[in-house]
């Protein structure tokens, strides 16, 4: 604590990210990264652009925002984009909720949340999840102040159908529903589709996970154009600059490469289920994952001991020290090379 | 305005950016760009660093505070990084200042100032430059809630000496006195020099401007491990992974090449120096610059003429329509070749 801090930043409780190690003997499967390199296109348009390094970039940033938008079937005006999709949750809590005004989410969801309501003075009510993790959709109904949640959400892996977010908005006219899809491209379906009939929609989606991006630091939100503007508002009162030159151009090849990006998401998918089936000969309880990451428990040792010993043989993957998530780990997917090596280190420990 | 906007953002007034047009046949003299590349071992090292860009950067970006503060003799712990300088005064006015604490800051000056005001609902009193466009140190003293001041001061061009810094910061021992030197590379000294005696001071800078990275977009803080704390927290709360893996890689570079630096700077201030000159022949008032750019004042035209018919001829300049300014235009120092083609284009409208 410093008297130089104002009363703000004395109460909030920052966020902690899950370890970043550049150790490239570590196997790390712990912060739901893609085992994939980004597209060749991707890095051959930003070393193209880097020499031009010295002017700034476009602060409305159009040329992405269309080739999103044409991604999507959706106009510039429907695309927000900015510095990774914590940034973009940041501009949207700030934008769409006030303090007096309850906003929901889940007790068991992006640990991000809780520190974007301290920052911003939100009253939340944490609605339970059901025992199997599954989300229960009539609470969501008439918030006050709105509704936020990872659709698959995080790190139960579980996916909610479309139909349900539906009702979802439909209880909630008056307030903004964030439905946060970092996931997504690993799931069913996007509520994208949603957009043009629910002006209270906002759908927040990164490029961190399904298009091997997490190192560049682009996210972005879809909905109708008047919530667009309120976040550009948000923005352009506190960084015009949010996306640099080659977070731009690495983005939109990103979004061009669709060859690419199937291929890889599909692999990832794949390896997945294999990996899902062999924890279960293995008698762990594993939940149904519609996202690049399962969220495991095991039979016949404590979650937090594997996550140890995992470690000592050079794994990292995720423990979550805290109510109802002590008998689970959360393991990212790697390659089929990556998870067979781990299975043979759970084998090894269990052996034990 | 949108009903789902909360009461913050309605009474927003957003910052507007200079134009940024990527038409080549430009000569783009409006944003204080800097007319060199950056340093070809910048390009090298973000280049190296592209095939990693599936991995999260480091969220602590200790890498880049040890090189930083190794450049200016201070430790990891007084500097923190962030993407753009914007974003590192957004997040000191977040920190340090609070509502019903009148701050200060002069009435001619960066004009984010007033749009970070606006987000943060705080207090201002704008303290009225002298008739010459300097700063009136004492009237800084004994502020209510803080100080902020660009030295060199923008768009002035024009610098204060450590002395009068020094004194503000004697006459402030209990708020936070923040010096913007997003040009001090091209004035005489930093304040950088005080850092250990005052721990109200945050000094912040940016590699927009004499390191030629506005396109990547890094901005940095200097001072006591105390504020620097108060800014991680927040950043913390707000988005963890501000910097990505490039500009990370990038800004390390562009610190260990001091020689390209130095060149590169000492050839702005030797054009600068040589465009003044030019002005003053051609009977313009200018301000002596500390900075790259020049504030100018035509005696045989009026200024917002000048900036008009520049333009038509393919000089993009900046002119501000606004008090005290209306008889000035801002033109940004760019290559010998460029300022003499300015100059000529100068000669043929004055002429007509």
């Amino acid at each position: 604590m410093s008297k130089f801090w104002n009363p703000l930043i004395k109460q909030l409780e920052p966020y902690v990210p899950g370890e970043q190690l550049d150790d490239p003997a570590i196997i790390k499967l712990n912060t739901n990264e893609n085992p994939f390199p980004p597209s060749p296109k991707v890095l051959k348009a930003i070393q193209e652009e880097s020499v031009k390094l010295q002017l700034y970039p476009s602060p409305t940033v159009d040329e992405l925002r269309e080739e999103i938008g044409s991604f999507f079937s959706l106009k510039k005006e429907q695309v927000f984009v900015g510095n990774g999709s914590d940034e973009v949750l940041a501009f949207s809590f700030m934008t769409f909720f006030e303090p007096g005004k309850t906003i929901k989410y889940p007790d068991i969801t992006y640990s991000f949340y809780p520190a974007f309501a301290k920052l911003y003075q939100l009253d939340v009510e944490e609605v339970a999840l059901e025992d199997d993790f599954s989300l229960p959709v009539e609470a969501f109904f008439q918030s006050e102040g709105g509704v936020i949640f990872p659709n698959p959400n995080a790190p139960s892996s579980l996916y909610v159908k479309i139909e349900a977010i539906e009702e979802i908005l439909k209880n909630n006219p008056d307030q903004v529903v964030i439905i946060d899809e970092a996931y997504v491209d690993f799931a069913e379906a996007s509520a994208v589709s949603l957009i043009d009939s629910y002006p209270n929609l906002l759908v927040v989606q990164t490029l961190s996970k399904s298009r091997s991006l997490a190192g560049l630091r682009v996210g972005l939100a879809l909905g109708h154009p008047d919530l667009i503007e309120g976040l550009n508002r948000a923005k352009d009162s506190f960084n015009s600059y949010t996306m640099d030159r080659l977070a731009i151009v690495g983005a939109i090849e990103a979004f061009k490469d669709t060859a690419y990006f199937e291929k890889t998401k599909q692999e990832i998918i794949a390896v997945r289920e294999y990996f899902r089936q062999e924890l279960e000969k293995r008698n762990f309880y594993v939940l149904p994952s519609q996202t690049n990451f399962v969220l495991a428990s095991p039979s016949d040792m404590e979650a937090e001991k594997l996550f140890t010993q995992l470690k000592q043989e050079g794994f990292l993957i995720r423990y979550f020290n805290q109510p109802k998530l002590e008998n689970y780990v959360r393991i990212s997917i790697g390659t089929q090379e990556q998870m067979s090596k781990l299975l043979d280190a759970i084998d090894r420990i269990i052996k034990k």
